[in-house]
């Protein structure tokens, strides 16, 4: 963050948001209007427009002794992103509120858009209206995505069948480990602030936590790939939670091998020097942003040699069950323990 | 409010939001897919989209000591729909994310959700998503509304030209003393709690403030009679502020005359009361939700036996500058006081 600070009230709601929004055009030819009216104007014909909306609060989803405000605004729009493409849709165009106490001053909030222009540039997505308003503490970051999905190809929770294959993008559980990491370091910090916080080898856990991204290149490979999922979820709340989505809203049952979630090696490292089973990492962590999601066994063919997809297991019919196998070979019922913001 | 009072913690995220989106159906063809997924999906083949957001923080935008929750959530869906009537366009479906600190029930909350649905069920919006969360201090709703225009028919704030006639719906600065009317009572009250309020001869003004509606008729009025305004824009920051957008954004001056703005007689009772002159409500109260709209004059047949629209005056050119003409004949310069709530 810069040294200056200039206090928001200085700029009168109309200067801070000409000084916020001086840099941002748009990037989709289908944006015809975008921040500067009553409402952006989006063309969409033969397409179908995807929406989706997520509120972080400091305090709640967010901590500011560990997270930079850039990291924050480029962490808010990705997470709405992941939302976008676990529909199978691509996103165009993103609103941003913002709600800030005057504790923060004009670079603070400079320094959170700086982030979200930023992830707005990688995932080519436009920046097409907001608000910023004041709040008596904290702040509060409220972002809703647009996207377009090519006529009645959106993929939603709920079309799974029993003997579907369940898969997963990526890896599981470092979010979670870095998240823990940075606790632990605050902590550490709040009783000595001469400790230095040493992250050797933990780099890949903390950039999963700080600046994770959305499954972009997943979804355009499946596009490109004829690969069409029955199913499909992003995983934010940890991969029980969002099974347990799936096959609630698919009405089925599932098989989840224990031994084929996959875990990045500094994820199993790190767990282990928390005491902490890597699997409950993966299973019960959460903010992974992963895509979860279901194929036909019959385009098994299409994903077999692809090493960033992991088949994890299978759906089933509902009387079935929701069943873990563990490496043991035990079976147990899969229960959601995932991030819950309601326990303050 | 009911009597009763269920934490939210009780619920957990997922059942709290089955529990507020219980009743929650779509009325719009249009709307494919909504609360339940990682977002939803909108059909708009033809149509293009119209996207506007809105955020409200309690302490700043809202008192509860004297709005209803109930009357909350249905003002803050409107003052998104103002935006999008705003553009020409129809609005169709809104996502509505709510920070709530425990403070708050399960059954406030459900307060807030019924005035949200009854805005919806008369505006005939879909709720179509949108994301419940706690905050670590007050109320903050943050609402996004689409809606839909045909091809190009979108109207925004930067069409005016000079002779222009400069047109508002309804009248001002009816909110503005609601508002003030209801700060008096809560100062009495926190002074003396036996003390009752007496609201007579104010409902009107109350209302304006408490229960403010969106000008749907306005517009469909105005597609009926093949009205294209050249600029609109919604007022919510007091007449002289929306002004003041139309002529930069058009790059344009205006003439306004005082004698012509539409004031309620409650208004001007109410004012005078308040030892305010009535022009001072309309030009720098706020949140009257009428709209500001400039036609070509040419069009004046189509309006002028239109009682609830008022010519207040016309578009000049930008070196003639921005105008009013008071009842006593002077000629000074328009400037924006309208609500800045960064002055905080």
């Amino acid at each position: 963050m810069s040294e200056e600070r200039t206090e928001i009230g200085s700029l009168g709601e109309f200067g801070l948001i000409d000084f916020l929004t001086r840099d941002i055009d748009t990037k989709n030819v289908s944006t015809l209007l975008g921040i500067g009216d009553d409402a952006a104007i989006v063309e969409t014909f033969g397409k179908q427009t995807v929406v989706s909306t997520d509120m972080l609060v400091e305090g709640v989803h967010f901590d500011l002794m560990y997270m930079p405000l850039k990291h924050l605004g480029y962490k808010a729009v990705v997470v709405n992103l992941s939302d976008i493409y676990a529909m199978n849709a691509t996103p165009t165009a993103i609103t941003v509120s913002i709600a800030i106490s005057n504790r923060f001053s004009v670079e603070a909030l400079d320094e959170i858009y700086a982030g979200i222009k930023l992830a707005c540039e990688r995932y080519q997505v436009d920046i097409i209206g907001g608000d910023t308003t004041s709040s008596l503490k904290g702040l509060i970051l409220s972002i809703t995505a647009l996207g377009e999905v090519d006529e009645r190809k959106f993929v939603t929770r709920s079309g799974a069948q029993p003997n579907d294959l369940l898969c997963v993008t990526g890896n599981l559980g470092a979010a979670y480990m870095g998240l823990l990491l940075l606790e632990r370091e605050k902590k550490v910090f709040l009783e000595n602030q001469q400790v230095t916080p040493s992250f050797d080898n933990q780099t890949y856990v903390l950039q999963r936590f700080m600046k994770p991204e959305a499954q972009r290149r997943a979804i355009e490979w499946m596009q490109e790939h004829q690969l069409m999922p029955t199913s499909m979820i992003d995983i934010s709340d940890g991969l029980s939670s969002e099974i347990l989505h799936l096959c609630k809203q698919s009405e089925t049952g599932c098989v989840l091998y224990e031994e084929k979630i996959p875990i990045h090696d500094e994820t199993t490292e790190n767990a282990r020097k928390f005491n902490i089973a890597p699997t409950t990492a993966a299973l019960n962590g959460g903010e992974d942003y992963e895509l979860l999601f279901t194929i036909s066994p019959t385009d098994f063919e299409k994903i077999k040699e692809e090493e960033w997809l992991s088949v994890i297991g299978y759906m089933t019919s509902p009387e079935e069950g929701k069943k873990l196998i563990t490496q043991g070979d035990k079976r147990i019922d899969i229960t959601a323990q995932g991030w819950n913001h309601y326990t303050l």
